[in-house]
């Protein structure tokens, strides 16, 4: 930037100078899948995160814990960054904290309850100590170089939630995070339609908008309207009533908790996330909860069945969550018995159908009445449909948009919507993961690939990342399985004088020893896992190893001599062998041993 | 059976002797889960069986290829087996046909389209020489020992369906197989209503029943319904269009062919399942289908893109279907390009949306417009739902009821249907795969299970079959990988006059060799697959080597001699070690090799 350009906030219309003002827009998370949510803002001086989310893995990813955003973008750039501003505390906005400040040393600026629930897991990973954590209130400003971000209230399943409004010198950016216009909140505080409204009037340059719910139709309802419908199920229960939903779902376990008041039930909270969220949110007043009607999970036994209501984790099937042990009756204290209801107050993330229905299946079997968004309005969702989407459009009048927080076809469904209130398509930009947009107070454009992004697969230690590599192996391990012949190649001269030297070698074959060398037909051994069933084809391996020597004997003694030409020669016989006899591709790994 | 029951429809009321006159029932798949249909009845004398089906699997099976019923029951009783019996020319009906015939030489009975489908596959596996196929006519009775077996045409996604009525000796029992009640069906035939309420006039005494959609509120639509939607589709597209259904939909391809007929496209089919079916429908007269209309694939770039229509298969994402492959643009000659339309006409099966996302996310990215069940009405099920199943309940009046066709929720939700239209709820009765249900002409009950009874998972050749533990190694394999550790130990007394025993030993350890067994410190190799990136955690494996030698090093002579002791000592020491290192759990796998 060579000129000193000044900035206000309504003077959208002056040109950059040819030098190029423009501001920089990289997201590197979120962008292409939900979850991961991480956008870049960046000047020539600057640069500001919004968001640091992670992701869970689907089934294709076997093995994988955790999924964070690549951030090389911003490590390679450390000394720009002014700032990370979270939106709301959903694990798919601040999951990667811990792990984006292990690597950058940045103030994180969000509200009392989002910092607070953070704050978990940063003192879980050490990172709490060092962690610059700044509270800001909805309607606060904060000034971070090039930028000025103005934080926005607005409705989403857990409160303390913002939009942010960013001044950069190309004009203003709102970024919506998670949203919905939700008319009748449980804590009664409207989403902050004036100042959006405001924002509209002096003119937004782009709107960054989610785009999770894009695809359906109509409003989403508010989160009070299932109420009702959970209110007569409290009714109906005579035994023992499990109420299922997401640990930071917070408006909803208030709406729970108030109608345990109503019936007289005590409240239990097992799993260990709710049960830290309870506890947060309750701290701060976030919540509100009569301890004197709290009980300890492991102590529901010693009321009567109609006396309880239990929060459980594990409404996404999730195999060692509280809901999957009680379906197993494996949980160490909580059972499901004839007669209780299950209340599974949460969306089915696609995905996850299958672990869920084997969970309902489970519970039925054990006689338990089963409630879930299938078969009863027993969720609502945080997340604006299309009509919210638009009333969002609207009320900013944004020159340029840009969807975010979704699949592709989720963006491309937004960008139709934005087209139907009026914004012209040559300035709706659907960017994916990794690309760079420029922004200028002309134009919006897509410019470019950022190289490094993209996904950091975690399985076990977070510092351990998992290489595509490994994870392509394992996904062919898990389709195949692994042959491992194994075969020790040693001078075999039928007379005792070579003996000592070989036996006393390093495993490898002394470079001169090229004649006479021999294999012993003893030494190959074949195993096996996740192939065949080694205990019924003997048959089969037993004529691999005679594969595998046929191989070696058919092999000169300078090849016996290349490990890399003996398990080419192996692999490729037995491959050959193995198909044809099974029609089965395992991954075969020879491993041959001197001596 | 000790006295000779004289059989007729409408007596139901007669007292079994002492001796008990009854009919097993024992569900070999299907009662449980969506595929693999087969049911067996079974007097003292007769077995009759209805439908072979199999069942794909899910994403929680890697590298299975296809499930079978286990069909041990029969093979035991194969004498007794009478003859099978199709509803209709769906693969989770006929898939496992082939499978069975191969163990059971049994005469086959089915409508005309029915069986030509399914000698498809009799074909591709050498069993359709040797199989009885018998074509019957819906209003057909087949007479089989104890059982006499009338077809009823019922409406379903596919023509020549059929319901069946059993005689037995304790009453008749209707096997539905799967239906709806079109009103106004494609090919102008309608479930055989009359059939049904005079069965239920005269008097029904067990209605086992299709539960595929017994969860979905009101009665599913005329196929005709989506007549409407895709013409509308077919009058916005300028480009190419592609539908995609299932292969064996032929009421839904029949609408297709009379649009395109309207809209003056031709026709490509890709995908061979596709073709065949197509093929073979058009030759027995249930495809109406001009061949001047019909172009090769191969042809489709050489017309203007408004010309041409392309069926194609991949509705559930399949990653080798047609659409997939275009998707991708990797299909020899099939392109999906801008301003190109995509309509999934199918449903998406629970498991599948991640797939199908991903086809659609890629299909959109290439510019195409896409339709599927969820943003457009461009499917309707061929299933019956709650009005449906408690209209065939109300026509048939039965005494007993059992659900079949679905998970365990959607029977318990069908048994919920019965119950609201007056079937007492003790004459309900649902069972799972592999119970026996007793059912006289007094009672119904569970009594027992089929111990053999269960799945046969495929992988490659359907004759190798995939045994449990084979899977769960494949499941452990790819979350954490595979590490062999392997070792060889051999005699090393640091003098040579033991050496030529050694070399010539057949690789186990002399007997008497029970002293100054030694290792050699470079005769450790340690290989892993889907761990950790090997080229980055050389230290991580030097480490684990040491860790190996030092184990070794720590036993005793006679410790050392002892295979299985070596191995549990080295897999416990990796595994703490590993465990700690990198929160992962490899299946750790030590070979000793001995020399």
């Amino acid at each position: 930037m060579t000129e000193d350009l000044e900035f206000e906030g309504s003077n959208l219309t002056r040109t950059p100078s040819d030098t190029g003002t423009s501001v920089s827009i990289v997201p590197l998370g979120g962008l292409g899948e939900f979850g991961l949510n991480m956008m870049v803002y960046e000047t020539e001086n600057d640069i500001i995160v919004i968001d640091t989310g992670f992701m869970l893995p689907n089934a294709d990813m076997p093995g994988v814990d955790l999924i964070f955003p690549d951030i090389h973008y911003l490590v390679e750039r450390k000394e720009k960054v002014r700032g990370i501003l979270l939106t709301h505390g959903h694990e798919d906005h601040i999951g990667a904290l811990f792990y984006v400040l292990r690597q950058l040393d940045v103030p994180v600026y969000g509200t009392q309850l989002t910092l607070a629930i953070a704050s978990g897991r940063l003192r879980e990973y050490n990172v709490l100590g060092k962690a610059q954590l700044n509270t800001v209130a909805p309607g606060d400003t904060v000034e971070l170089g090039d930028f000025s971000a103005e934080f926005i209230h607005v409705t989403h399943s857990i409160p303390d939630t913002v939009a942010i409004a960013l001044r950069t010198p190309v004009g203003v950016i709102v970024h919506t995070g998670d949203f919905k216009f939700d008319m009748t909140p449980i804590d009664g505080k409207m989403s902050d339609i004036q100042t959006l409204a405001r924002l509209g009037s002096e003119g937004v340059h782009l709107l960054v908008s989610d785009s999770t719910n894009a695809e359906r139709p109509g409003q989403t309802p508010s989160e009070r309207s299932i109420y009702g419908t959970i209110d007569n199920i409290f009714q109906k229960t005579e035994q023992k009533l499990f109420l299922c939903t997401f640990s930071s779902s917070l408006h909803r376990i208030q709406q729970f908790i108030d109608l345990a008041d109503v019936h007289r039930r005590l409240v239990a909270v097992a799993g260990r996330s709710l049960l830290n969220n309870v506890r947060t949110a309750s701290e701060l007043g976030y919540l509100k909860l009569n301890p004197a009607y709290l009980i300890d999970a492991r102590d529901v036994s010693m009321f009567k069945p109609h006396e309880v209501m239990i929060l459980s984790t594990g409404s996404q099937g999730e195999p060692r969550s509280a809901l999957s042990l009680m379906a197993l009756d494996n949980h160490p204290f909580l059972k499901v018995e004839q007669g209780d209801t299950v209340v599974i107050s949460a969306r089915i993330i696609p995905g996850n159908e299958k672990a869920i229905g084997n969970v309902v299946n489970h519970l039925l079997r054990r006689g338990a009445k089963i409630y879930h968004e299938r078969n009863a309005d027993v969720h609502v969702s945080g997340h604006g449909s299309s009509e919210d989407l638009k009333l969002m459009l609207n009320l900013l009048q944004p020159k340029f948009f840009m969807p975010m927080h979704g699949e592709y076809q989720n963006l491309m469904r937004h960008a139709e919507l934005a087209e139907s209130v009026g914004i012209p398509s040559d300035n709706i930009k659907v960017a994916e993961d990794g690309e760079l947009i420029q922004l200028t107070s002309e134009t919006c454009e897509v410019f470019g690939r950022e190289g490094r992004s993209g996904r950091v697969l975690v399985d076990g230690k977070p510092e351990f990342e998992l290489e595509d590599i490994v994870l392509r192996d394992r996904i062919q391990l898990s389709e195949d399985g692994i042959v491992v012949p194994i075969i020790v190649l040693h001078s075999d001269t039928g007379e005792d004088s070579q003996q000592s030297a070989v036996s006393s070698s390093d495993g490898q074959p002394a470079a001169d020893n090229d004649s006479k060398t021999g294999l012993n037909a003893g030494q190959i051994e074949i195993i096996s896992r996740g192939f065949v069933y080694m205990d019924k084809s003997e048959e089969l391996i037993e004529e691999a190893k005679e594969i595998t020597l046929r191989v070696i004997r058919n092999l000169s003694d300078e090849q016996k001599h290349e490990t890399e030409t003996v398990q080419d020669e192996i692999r490729g016989a037995l491959r050959r062998f193995f198909s044809k006899q099974t029609q089965r591709s395992p991954l075969i790994f020879p491993v041959v041993m001197r001596v």
